[in-house]
């Protein structure tokens, strides 16, 4: 029998660092969750065990702490293409690098203190590969939205195992994860650009009369793409957090769509790509 | 500007499906994590909210129920398939589908009884004082355990807000975390003890016809009392994690107890102490 | 071998409900967690499984949702005491009810649209009796805060296991939990006190100086005590959750408490209460 | 007003401890998470921040170390014992030592390797198209092992952020994700098909000397596609979770390899493919 080996990569996932620049008494904070990924010439690694091509991933966590050092952090999209351009510009059995980082937000209370801002996090997923070629996915998960008006849902498929009734007053929540991919790497604002995705999406969701949780995926990807000309395109992942309104007639009380169960599982979940029509060619960002 | 939509598809995710097969006295589990997905002819969806071409992800999950109790559940391979392919084959809007199927496995303890091995954490809570005063208490969490028969509930108040109906076979599951305290600190063999406590604690709740679950906390606090004269009292604290028939007759089907909706929430809570008549004073014990 | 029963109470744990209160076109929103805990003569549900002073928990998540229909929902805390003397003044067989509420906040973004706010969740517990006593605990839980400065350790015991060095510059951050006693249940508003507490125990922790994380929760202990007449006691579990600058040396780089490394495991774990003198007696409001 | 401390304790939470004990060839495993909370004088560290009565939580981490490789760890109720009474009588100001353990379970595989039994989850993933085209997936996850010897890693790349040394003993840990492409839908049995690939993937963890997880990996799949004609692709996560060998040397302890700190995060992340040099083209089978 003849086996081979495959897509490969390794690194070093969840590195949390915490970067303080001290401006006199006055501190500023970025807390970050970073994760390095690198492939190349990983043949001998796997087969025979010998490390020659290999970048240890305690040296890939080494290298987050002291380019946070040396650099700064700005905003996570340039951190990230720091990092991995380093990676493959001082490797050459590293071919590709992948840097993925998660960004939590703080508040300020005081020059020096600071309180935990918000559910949802700022991400970013990064490539650079040997040929110079780059691309920048910037995205946030955990934003948790709510209509309790404006959505409906009917006219849907009917068959033999439909209980569902069609409804014209629901309510409408998730937990909004977004991706968006940016036409190229020169942004001149990564942090104006997140507000404004940010603002288009909620503004969406909330303006959007609904007919279908898909409807509002649309609207929200087109929003996103019409307010940002420097993105092409916006993938959006939708869990349909079922609110079911409670039956209360056993008790003799009616329920207009006042007092809802709240289920766990299971969930809707809907998923989709919303781009320009003259694209480019996404290669590898979305990996 | 113009956009499109890009690839995309919906389902219903997570769906938790216990089917039992009974084979007479002795009785067969599949516990199910199902998710499904579906793409089509889904432009219009995204585009104006006709849902004319969606099958909704509630009949999806209806589904689901329904060929697990038509077919039931064999390898889940096989399962994912009947269900991929049902979709597939029923809805010319529908082009693809994808199942995604996690299975937990259960090892048997009886005809009808089942334990998750392996997920359990031992513990121990140890308290010294200067006065050389010294308590232990031992225990388990995570021990997770069903019973297909043998449970029933009924003759329960009735009030103004009582829906639930009486029932004389119902599946009885729970997460088991069990403390027991030792009368002294000069316990001949902790690792011996634990294991008869552990086994009293199954074969109580295997054996016990149930009534209550209130009645299982207790016979297994007295089992485990009977069974270890180095300990003194015993505290349980038991989840009722509700398995709720599910309502086949939409669909033509009985459902004699067989197929199942497990919920995460809300859950009953049962908590309770048993102990030696004699017992000494517990102290600091379960601070 | 003689055994008997001990302390025990049975409930509903995590009801799912959301209200909302249509003013028009403006929605108002409360999200909450609720579980209900009851008990009383229960001796006969644990020892034969008879379960006629049962009042099944089904009943008591019935009983949430037609109490949030019929009364609505304001204070979490007023919600609680409803339902806990709901269900001892109307059966006979219940002595004591205890009530924990979770609320999640919602910011509105439109007429009826809304985005969660925050990690925090505001919780509470009461208890109310058959003798008509009844206690309020009030609080919050995951208000993750930071100091970046002002914070020292150094003076403590140093044993042959010791090898910590003393700082007097260190990041100071935790998770908050807390939680207040209200010295009666007749509190003019229970919105008006929470929002005094938490700001309290925010100034607090930013701005007292630290020399030990002991010092910081005795701090925001006695602010909120000063604050809020209406409280007597303050519960504070402060996880350390530590900030280890990273060795930058190997590197030629200084690191003057600029980048660090977070930790998940282990963590301090700081707990401890402050109340006035005067406080009177808990009986079992913490319970 | 008058305020004043009411009950505290402070302490190290979840200090996660394996401790190795090498009988020649054949290893022993306890898998610990100990939580100590120390009370006592603490009035001044509270109200004025002196820390002189304080014992620092570090300090109790690093005993729960020391006495580990000391004393070694028995059941764990006595090491708990041990650890209580140590705090209390080596320091006059601590009163009162609280210890819980968490212990995890392993089942022997093999002289110095071992399996988590029973956390697993088995999975699939199934496509089905219009076309009448279907692929299936089957996997596991959650799949806990360790190998206490015959690990190494060293000859690998340094660069200026190198500061990792070589190692030829150190522990090798994951929680192996595996998923495996069958080459048809047509598979005789494919719950004899899951037995065969998961004992394989066990046995090639077990036996294989390892100088990367990399080549592990390979082995991993290697052997599954031997062993298992109906497979043609073995795609495999392995988080690779650290085992650092705790520097014991200022207590006057050696460490030979038998006293271990395990970090949660970050983690190195080896993921990778191994195939059949002939299999066909995978389709949308990995979507």
């Amino acid at each position: 029998m003849s086996v081979k080996l495959g897509p490969n990569r390794y690194g070093k996932a969840e590195t949390r660092l915490v970067r303080v620049v001290r401006d006199g008494p006055v501190h500023h904070l970025k807390d970050l969750n970073v994760s390095t990924s690198l492939s190349g010439d990983m043949e001998a690694a796997h087969l025979t065990g010998d490390n020659a091509a290999v970048l240890p991933t305690d040296t890939q966590k080494n290298t987050a702490y002291a380019l946070a050092a040396r650099h700064g952090v700005g905003q996570i999209e340039e951190f990230a293409l720091l990092l991995a351009r380093h990676f493959v510009e001082s490797q050459p059995t590293i071919h590709h690098a992948r840097v993925q980082i998660e960004e939590f937000a703080w508040n300020r209370r005081g020059p020096h203190s600071f309180v935990r801002d918000g559910s949802e996090v700022r991400t970013c997923v990064v490539h650079h590969d040997a040929d110079g070629r780059a691309t920048v996915v910037s995205g946030l998960t955990d934003l948790v939205v709510l209509n309790s008006a404006g959505s409906e849902f009917h006219g849907y498929l009917v068959d033999e195992y439909t209980t569902l009734r069609p409804t014209d007053d629901r309510i409408l929540a998730t937990s909004v994860t977004a991706r968006w991919r940016h036409t190229g790497t020169a942004v001149s604002s990564y942090g104006t650009s997140y507000d404004e995705v940010r603002r288009s999406l909620l503004e969406a969701f909330a303006d959007t009369h609904s007919l279908s949780l898909q409807q509002t995926l649309y609207a929200m990807g087109e929003r996103a793409l019409t307010a940002c000309p420097e993105i092409c395109e916006v993938r959006l992942t939708l869990p349909n957090r079922h609110h079911f309104p409670v039956d209360l007639s056993p008790f003799g009380l009616d329920n207009d769509n006042e007092v809802f169960h709240v289920a766990d599982r299971p969930y809707g979940l809907i998923e989709g790509a919303v781009l320009r029509e003259d694209a480019p060619d996404a290669g590898f960002a979305w990996e």
